[in-house]
C-alpha cells in the first residue's frame, strides 16, 4: 500500500478543527485530529509545508517508522505544534490499519478490557447555588462524575463558570483579558464542595479544575482543605514545567491529583509518573502526538499506579475522542474519560460510531476508529480566528492561563 | 509608543530566514529572527495568524509583559515553533528599546564584560587527513578553536563531513536518508583527534559534535577515550529529553560537555544545569524564545559554573547572531560563540554592525542590536522548501538526527 | 564616559543612611543606598578606603564588569558589609545608565509588568486588642495587607510591638537587652490571629514576623497552628544559615513562608529556592549587593515558583526602596513589597519620584531610579551611633535577634 | 574582672595588620588578630564604631557569651569583615583567660595531643626548573612538605610564582590586573609535578594551590592528571560558594582536596565536610571568627574524617599563627599548618613564644597564646593601602581571584 494523497481540512462547525485525511492507492482512507486550540494555523502550515510532502509514496502500514521519522528523525522535537501535526498523521494511519484489518482500533491494541467507560462532564455556576443545581442536573442526566466550577466573589466573570460555558467556549477575535485572585479563589472553593456534598450526598464523584493557576504550596493547601469532600480529583493545580514542584503538593494532601491536558510528550510527565506524584494522567491523543505515543504513555503509567484520564473537551474533534475511547477500552489502567457533548453541527461534520449513554462511553465496533468527516459539510464552516482568554492578577500582572 | 504594524518577512538568500519586523508610531522599528530550520512556515503561520493580531496597538516597551502574554498567558507553551515565534517578537522589541535608549543592546543588559568574544568554526573531511588539513586551514585563517568532524570508514557520506559542508548546508526538496553506525563511529573518532593533536599540537582548542546519536554509556566511553586529546568540549552526545541520562556520562569522563542547540525553554536544561551535568549551554536567541528568556537562562547557568556557548550556524539569521553577541558581550559566564561565516548574499540582505576578526567576534556599537534587513533585496530570494537529512541504522532503523 | 568622583554621604534624618554618589565627566550623576543598619561605618570605610580609589577613571557603563570586579575579583566575598558597599556602587551605576538612556530604570529591566505594586505595612500592640485596633487603622488608611505583631504575656516589652514602633525604630547608644520565651510566644500568637480574623474578616491579608527566633520544629508547629487564619505569610521563622532546616517546617505546614531580609548573596538562599522551601524571597537591593545580583536572584526564584517580597523597612533609604520598586514593577514573579512610611525629614533629604497610595506603590517615571539626595540638607543630620536591641532567654542565654 | 579599654592597632611592618588589644581592671591584657587583607579599614571601623563601645565594662571571662552576643545577637551575621572583627576580640579574650590561668592556651583546649606540628611552606618559579630548585632548597632547609607553584607558558607573570613572591606579597596602591588562561594552566601543571617527583623522589610531601580559578570539571581533570605524583593535596580548586560543586570533583579523582582559607563561618564548609567532599579544612582563626568557632569547626570536621590545615600565609599576623598553633597542638584531627616565615620587622612588632624548626612548629609554653605587640614599634609602621591583584581572562573577562 502507498500513500497517494494527504489533505489537511480546516473546518469550524462551532469550534475550529484541523483534520488530516490520508488517501491510499488501495482506496482506504483514514483521518486524524490535529486541532491545536487557538494555534490551528501553525499546525496546518507544519503539516502542509513540511510533513505532507514526505508522506506521499510512503507505506501507510509503517506507523511506528513514520512516527519516529517525524519525531526522532527531526532536528526539532516536542512542543504542541509539532506533536499535534504528528498526531493527526499517526491517528489517520491507525485508522487505515484497523480498517485494513476489518477491526475496530481497540482490537489491534489488545482488545476490550471493559464493557463501557466511565466519563465525567462539566457543570458550573456563577454562584454556589447555581453550580450545585447544575451538578444536580447532570446527575439527573445520568452522569456519575461531574467537574464542578464556580464564580469567585469579588472577581468579574471567571472562565468556565458561566452557565453558557458548557457548550460554547469563548470565541474571540482577540483574547479577552480576565482578572484573577488566588487568595479569593482559595477561600471560596471549599464552600462549593461543602454545599455539593450537603445537597448531593457522597455517591456522586466530584472533580475540580484549578487551571494551573496555583503555586505548589497553594495547591497543597487547597488539596488539604478539600479532603473532607473526597474529590475524585483536583486537576491542573500548578503549571507543570517544574515537575518536582508536585512533590510539595503530595507531601500535604491525599486528595487525588490529575494533570496533563497540555502535555505533548512523555517528557512532560515522566517524573510526575515515576515518582507517583499524580494519580491520573490527562494526556489526549491529539496533543500527545497520536495513538502510538499515547499507548506507550498509558503503559508507562501502569507501572506506577497512575490511571488514564484523557482530556476530552470540545477543543479536540470527535476524531480525537474516538481515538481516546479505543485506547481507553483497552488500557488496563483506564481511569475515566472527560466528556462534554458536542454541538449538533460538530457531530454532523464528524459522524461516528462512538456512543455516550448513562454516564458511560463506548467507541463502537466499526472498523478503524469509527469516525468520518463529511468534507462537503465541513467546507461550509470556514475557519474563524479564536482565542482563549488571558488572565491578569488584580494589579495587572500577566498570570497563568 | 504603540506598535502600529508587524511584518513577517520570509527570504532565502542562500538559506531560508524568517524575520519579524515591528513598526511603531514614533518611527522606530526593530527586527528579530524567527527562523526554524526546516519548519519555517509553521512559525510564519504561528506569527501571522495567531500572534501578530494581538501585537497591534500594544506598548513596545513592555517587553517582559509581552513575553509572558505569549508564554504564560497561553494554553500552549514550549516547543520549537512557539518559542521561535515569540523570539522573533522579543528580539525586535529589545532592538526598539535599545534604539530608543540610543545604546547598543549590550549596554541595557549591564555593559561589556570583555573586549571581544572567542568563537569556534567548523572544519571537516571525509578522511582524517583531509579533516586535519581543514582544521589547519582554519587556524591559518586566525581561528583559535575549531570543531572537527570526519567521515566514518564503512559508512557512506556522513552529514557535515563533506568539504563543501562548510558553507552550504544540505538544501533538499525531500529529506535525504543517511546511514549510521555508532560502533564504527566510536572506534574512529579518537583516531581523528590523535591525528589532530599530533599535527597541530596542544594550543588550538578542538571541539567535536556527536549530533545526539549516542546512548549515555556510549557517550561516557567516547568522552573517556578522547581525554588524552583534551577537547574544549564534546557536543550533543545524546538526545537530551531524558536529562538524568547525563548523570551516567558525567560519572565516567572529565571531557567537557556541551548541549542545547535544540532546546527551547529553561525546562529543557534545568536539571542538566542544576546538577552541573554539562559545562556549556548552547541555547541560542531564536530557539530559546528571545533575549528575555536567554538572559535568564544565562544567569541561571552562572549559578552552577555552566558557561554560555550559543549555537551559531547558518540556520539562524545574522539578526540572531547579533542578539547572541550582545548577550555574550555582557554575560559574566560567557564561554564561546559558534561562528560559520555567512554567504555574501545573506550579509547583503542582513547588513549589520557586528564584526568577525582573528577568531573573535564583537556585536559593534550601533544602537539596538545593529542588524537591519534590506526588504527589497530580501524579496528577491523567495522561500524554498528544504530539509536536513534523516538518519537510519544499517538495518533500516530510524535513528536520531 | 568616565567616573570622575565618588562621594560617600552619611546622614541621619531620623535614621542613619549611607549614600554613594558617583560623578561622571559628562555631568551625569547617580546615587545608591549602602546603609547597613547598626554597622554603617564599616561600610563607609569599606567604600572610602578600599573601593572608591578603584572606581575613579572607570567606565560607568560597565556595570556587570564593575560588580564582578568587586565580587569575583576580590579575595574576600559575601557578607553584609561587603555586599552593602557593592550595592551602593551598583545602584548608582544603574541610576546613571538609565538617566543616560532617558528612561526609568524599570524600562531597562524589561518594562512594566503591572500597573501598581501591592505593599504591606506594620501594625502592632502590646496587647491583642491594641494590635487588632492598629491593624484596623491601617486598613482604614487603605492598606490591603498588614503585618501584625503583639506583646507576649509574661514578657517585658517585646521588640516591634510597642505602638510607637511604627515610625521610630529603637535608637540606642548601646544595645538594649530584651527577654524572650519561645514557649510563651508560641502559645500566644495564634490568639492574635484568631482575634484579627474574628474582627476583620477574611479579606485583609495578614502577615507575621517571628524574627528568626524559632527552631524548625517550633516553626512547623506555629505554621500549622496558624493555618485556620490563612496568613499571607509567616516570616523569618528560623535563622537561615542552615537552609536544610526549612525542610522540616515545610513537611508540616502549608502556611506560606518568607525569609531573606538579612541575606547578602544568592548563596544564602539557593537551596531554599531550589527546593521550594519558601514562598517569598525577601532580599532587598542594598543588602543583596545591588540591582545586578537582585535581578539575577529574582529570575532564579521565578524558576521555582518563589515570589519577590523585598525588605522595605526604614533601615534602608528611599533610594533602596526606589530600586526595589523598579525591580518589582518589572519582575514577572513580583509578590509584595514591604512599606513603612518614612519620616518627613527623611523624605526631604531624599526627594523622589515614587508614590504610595491606597496600599499600592509605584516607582514613578523619572529617568534613573528617580530619587535624589539633597546634600546640603543631609549635612545637617550627622551620624548617631545606634543599635538594635539584643535578646536573651529568661535564664540569661543569648538568643537570636 | 571588667574590660576597661580596647585598642584597635593598625600597623604595617611589611604587611598591614590589625590587632585588637583588650585591657582589664586587673591589669591583664590580651591581643587578637583582626587583619583582613586588602579590606583592613572596614574591620577597624566595624570594631571601633560598632563593637568596642559594647565591650567596655563587660566581664572578659564570658567568652562564649560575648561571641554569641556579636554573632547570634546581631541582625547582620557572617562575612569576612564581621567575622574578622569578632575574631580579634575572641582571640584577645582567650589570651586573657589563659594568662589568668597561668597556662598556655592549648591547655585550656584539652592539652597537647602531639609533640610538634608538621608545616608546609611555599616554593615557586617562573619556569619548572626554577620551581624544582626552589622546592629542593626548602627541603634542604628542613621542610618536609612544600607547596609548589610555577609560571605558565604563554601568560605574563602569574601571581605567586615569581621568586620574590615568598616574602613580599604584591603591595599595590591600585590592584594590578593579571592575565589568566585555565587551559594553559591545566596543560602545564602536571609537568611541574612530574619534574618534581623525578628530581626529588617520593618522600617529600608536595602540595599545589589553584587559587579558586577552575570549574569543578576542570578541577576533576587536574586532580586526575596529578594522581601519579601523589600530592599531599590540591588546594582551592574552585570558588566554593556552591559547595555541591565539589561532588563532581570528588567523583573523578582520589587526589586529596583542601579548601577554606576564605571561609568565615561553618556554614561555608558544612556540606563540604558533612559529605566528606574535602580532606583538609583550611579555615584560620582570624577569618573564622576566632578561637571559639574554629575549635567547634575542628571538632565538627573530626566527625567526618576531615583534618585541619589552617591558612598561615603572611596576610595574618603572628598572633593568628599562634592561635592556630594552640588549636592545632590540641586538635585530635590536626593535619598540617601552612607556614611562610615572617619578615624580621613583623617579628619585632609581634614577638612571641612560638617556634619553627626542621619543618615543624610549636606554640611554646608561655601563658596565653604567647604573642605580644610592641605598640611603640608598631606605631612606626603606618598603614599603607594595598591590594591583591585582580585576574582577567585573555579576552578581558573578570575572573576569580
Amino acid at each position: 500500500m502507498k500513500i497517494t494523497d494527504v489533505k489537511v481540512i480546516v473546518s469550524s462547525p462551532g469550534r475550529n478543527f484541523v483534520t488530516v485525511k490520508i488517501f491510499t492507492d488501495e482506496g482506504l482512507t483514514g483521518i486524524g485530529d490535529a486541532t491545536l486550540n487557538g494555534r490551528e494555523k501553525a499546525v496546518v502550515a507544519y503539516l502542509e509545508d513540511h510533513l505532507v510532502p514526505i508522506l506521499i509514496g510512503r507505506d501507510p502500514s509503517r506507523i511506528e517508522d513514520t512516527w519516529q521519522y517525524f519525531y526522532k528523525g527531526a532536528y526539532w522535537r516536542r512542543g504542541p505544534v509539532t506533536m499535534a501535526a504528528i498526531a493527526g498523521i499517526d491517528t489517520a494511519l491507525w485508522d487505515i490499519k484497523a480498517k485494513a484489518a476489518g477491526m475496530p482500533l481497540y482490537q489491534l491494541l489488545g482488545g476490550a478490557s471493559r464493557e463501557k467507560m466511565l466519563c465525567y462532564t462539566h457543570a458550573q455556576g456563577t454562584e454556589i447555588s447555581e453550580a450545585v443545581e447544575a451538578v444536580a442536573e447532570k446527575i439527573e442526566q445520568g452522569y456519575h462524575a461531574v467537574r464542578a466550577q464556580v464564580g469567585i466573589p469579588g472577581l468579574p466573570a471567571v472562565y468556565g463558570t458561566d452557565k453558557s460555558a458548557t457548550n460554547v467556549a469563548a470565541l474571540n477575535n482577540l483574547p479577552h483579558e480576565e482578572v484573577w485572585s488566588t487568595p479569593k479563589y482559595l477561600r471560596h472553593i471549599p464552600k462549593l464542595f461543602a454545599a455539593l456534598r450537603e445537597k448531593l450526598g457522597d455517591d456522586v464523584e466530584l472533580l475540580h479544575d484549578a487551571h494551573h493557576r496555583l503555586t505548589p504550596l497553594e495547591a497543597a493547601r487547597l488539596g488539604r482543605d478539600l479532603e473532607p469532600y473526597r474529590l475524585f480529583w483536583l486537576e491542573d493545580t500548578v503549571a507543570a514545567e517544574h515537575q518536582e514542584g508536585f512533590r510539595l503538593i503530595r507531601k500535604h494532601t491525599v486528595t487525588p491529583l490529575a494533570v496533563g491536558e497540555v502535555f505533548n510528550t512523555i517528557w512532560d510527565a515522566r517524573l510526575l509518573i515515576e515518582e507517583q506524584l499524580i494519580d491520573y494522567i490527562r494526556m489526549t491523543t491529539v496533543h500527545a502526538g497520536g495513538v502510538t505515543p499515547l499507548r506507550r504513555i498509558m503503559d508507562f503509567a501502569s507501572v506506577y499506579n497512575v490511571r488514564t484520564a484523557c482530556h476530552g473537551a470540545m477543543d479536540m474533534s470527535p476524531v480525537c475522542l474516538a481515538a481516546n475511547l479505543h485506547l481507553g477500552l483497552w488500557a488496563p489502567n483506564f481511569g475515566i474519560q472527560e466528556y462534554t457533548p458536542y454541538l449538533p453541527e460538530t457531530l454532523e461534520v464528524f459522524p461516528g460510531a462512538w456512543t455516550a449513554k448513562d454516564g458511560y462511553l463506548h467507541p463502537g465496533n466499526a472498523p478503524g476508529h469509527g469516525v468520518e468527516i463529511d468534507e462537503a459539510l465541513a467546507a461550509r464552516y470556514p475557519y474563524e480566528r479564536s482565542y482563549l482568554p488571558v488572565n491578569r492578577l488584580e494589579d495587572g500582572t500577566l498570570w497563568h492561563w
